[in-house]
């Protein structure tokens, strides 16, 4: 045990300051870590105030992330990538990171690329929504999602061609955009840890958005909506916990054995080769469940997302299996720690 | 203790592998249990993933319970009845299982029955919707429910018997129903837990359910549910924690006391006297809170409902008490074993 | 330590039993402290039943609370004001009370008073819906809140002046309102802590309400609303828990912080110079955040509110800091606690 401590203090886990930080760096706190975040400057209050972070890192923007890698590599910091950070800096410059990353780059391409991360849930098997080419094959309730939309802002719903041309009026600037079936039931995200070290893949939480202003329009009459003109938008502000109905646990474990297995058959953006190490660690399953219970999927995120964050102290899912507070951040620290104290860390990094 | 224990261990506790099945099993664990769980065929990763279950058993059908029945007696299990069990089974069967059975069976009849149970929740001066004998007389907005409906689905709302003979025309397979007043407000479930052994009953906890499409069309603007023909169904997805403000707790607990009594003055449908015991165990009264607050019951569910699965770590009233994680599943197992401890396991059986 | 424990030992905290009296007394109980709970007739059981109180008085109701003050004097027991109790006795009769007072009594009056409030919230920098002076104004959606509407109930929406006259007909009673302006987006409460003792402000957690009926006619389709001429209430029944985007977080505490440097300028009815004490202890900003992530406040709340019942066993926030269950009532209590054993004890009094 001695040893084992020696080792992991050896170790830094380092992310950046927003997103799910509190719950990454709290968790590797808990498995005995040193931790670092990387914040923006007068947005580090939060991680103070917290005690979270053993020591605060300060950029002007994170893209500004290369400035400091060399910092983190000297402290021998391990990066735990999050939405943010894929987000500010784009899945190739990720690939260019140097110090140690956990979890799979490789995968990374896959997530960020509508038409590939499509093909990777078909070939799993999971049900997706139907994607309409041009305009002109609208035949039902479709919402318009524009690439690289932030935050959920900029999507609309039209159900006719002539409704799609009048409402693309108002976003003259964008000119990329996916038609996507608009599926009705409630949206719930599944998330999952799967480990390198056991190849075991645990259901982690599940949770909802609330969404602004989505998740508040209902509470105004409809007859107020029509007078004021509602439309709806969708800029998450923040996330629900939930529970699903257990009989429908089964399936949502075999969509996540399933996007695993096929992730090992993906291939390589430069080599062309499959990906050396496919997905693994936490990712979600973003979808909707409709009235006869069939699990649409509309997004992969292959790594750690905002909707655990209900759940620092544990999901009820969590506590079935560990019997302590096991929050996905935590989950991360001890594979980490795992593989570090049997030497196998270099099967956790990507 | 030494005894104590030894006498636990003579026991199993089992159920079926769906709808509360992770929280009783766990519960049970906590108790120091050994646990059963009976699988369908396919199913059983989810309570190996979880950790919860020392045993599995499958079936290929839940109906086929009665083939593995003898093995359960075997192993002095003890069954936790959900709802799963009492729908796939249904009630009769269910009084005809041999083996040790927690909870009232005679109680069954009662909840199973729309017309008995409202003739119980009347009794207990519980406040009901009403009920429409003919869709001629319907002078309100109504719920249309089916019989035997099962997950929610075929509810229809309608406002007048011009659109309520409209409506069901796209049910013709349906002849039987219930036409019930609508009532306007928030759905809340009220989880309680009735002692046998200490006469004392508890305020376990609170959900809302998450139904699909019902809890997500109010995402979608007044205008685009229009254009698009939108119409609510109540399919159970899921559920959501919740606390009720605190000034109506002493009124629930008085309904909850009040359907407790008048249980014990119900008769058995097979000879006509007083049941041997009343409600005891997990229960639900499934409500609807209105803006005057008033607290109206359109059902009872007189054994654990899924709704307490939020709380498998404990629940914000059940951590008042207890100081301890305590789900409805454990607090199950709990008086279980405080039966068997005391020499009074008959009395929690039925 | 022993003599730490003897002098907690010479103190009582109590509270009227609604509201958040659960989590107070609770809480109270947590850290050592003996507990009272003042209760109206016939609401004893709750009280009783969660174990949360050593020492029940009751009263007809709240507003006798005078009748038994002494009772609590001779228990050198410490009021912890809730918003029933606040509601109840009204801001200038709680400045009346001689018992030990937990919290600023001076900043009530700013909270209680919509003008008072609002050129607080001003000062503080925190962005706030248009009031608009007459109805003529009305120039976008609107919401009516009439003064000392209790619990939510009796505020409409309009979008013109024509709309708001045809609407107030309904209120025939109400001269005295305010015309506000209808912020679209989702409702978010966010709950603080601010240690006189410490200086230091806490994040505690967030909530949204569960108001009927306005959280349930979302479930109900477009057309069938308009069919039975559905109108939106707001009458609080419940608490939801959530969490809140991390990016929002520094905002959020920057928010905070500005409250409560403001509060130490505001000025005391009486006197008209500053108040001794600005705010301290747990307070609430009552907002909405809109598609574009901006976060209007409608509401300070300057005591404990309702929206931390979820957290009876602490919440994301508190877990993150304290790795122990800390909920807004036992936050409170510890504060007394370190301010007893440090002589400190004038200071969180006011």
């Amino acid at each position: 045990m001695a040893d084992e401590s020696a080792k992991i203090s050896d170790y830094a886990i380092a992310t950046l300051g927003s997103h799910t930080a509190l719950q990454i760096l709290k968790g590797a706190h808990d498995e005995g870590f040193k931790t670092i975040c990387v914040c923006i400057r007068g947005q580090e209050n939060i991680y103070k105030s917290f005690g979270v972070a053993d020591e605060i890192i300060l950029v002007d923007s994170f893209v500004n992330f290369f400035e400091i890698e060399d910092q983190l590599i000297k402290k021998n910091a391990i990066m735990i990538p999050h939405g943010s950070f894929v987000s500010y800096l784009g899945w190739e410059k990720v690939c260019d990171i140097k110090m140690m990353h956990y979890g799979s780059k490789g995968i990374l391409e896959w997530e960020s690329d509508r038409d590939k991360e499509r093909q990777w849930l078909k070939a799993a098997g999971i049900m997706l929504p139907k994607i309409f080419k041009t305009p002109e094959e609208i035949d039902r309730p479709v919402i318009i999602k524009f690439h690289g939309a932030k935050g959920g802002k900029g999507y609309f719903i039209a159900n006719s061609p002539g409704e799609f041309y009048e409402r693309i009026k108002e976003y003259p600037a964008e000119d990329r955009f996916v038609i996507q079936e608009y599926i009705l039931g409630v949206p719930i995200y599944s998330h999952y840890f799967y480990s390198r070290l056991t190849k075991e893949l645990e259901i982690m939480s599940f949770d909802k958005r609330y969404e602004s202003n989505a998740d508040s329009i209902g509470r105004i009459a409809s007859k107020d909506q029509l007078d004021v003109g509602i439309r709806t938008s969708y800029t998450i502000t923040g996330n629900m916990p939930l529970v699903v109905r257990e009989s429908l646990l089964p399936q949502i474990m075999k969509m996540g054995e399933n996007v695993v297995t096929e992730s090992l058959k993906l291939t390589d953006h430069a080599t062309g080769k499959p990906l050396e190490k496919g997905l693994f660690g936490p990712f979600c399953l973003e979808g909707i469940i409709d009235p006869d219970l069939n699990f649409y999927i509309f997004e992969i995120s292959a790594r750690i997302v905002a909707g655990t964050n209900p759940y620092i102290n544990g999901s009820p899912y969590t506590w079935l299996k560990y019997n302590e507070p096991m929050s996905t951040g935590r989950r991360i620290a001890r594979e980490i720690k795992e593989a570090i104290t049997t030497g196998r860390l270099g099967e956790v990094l990507g």
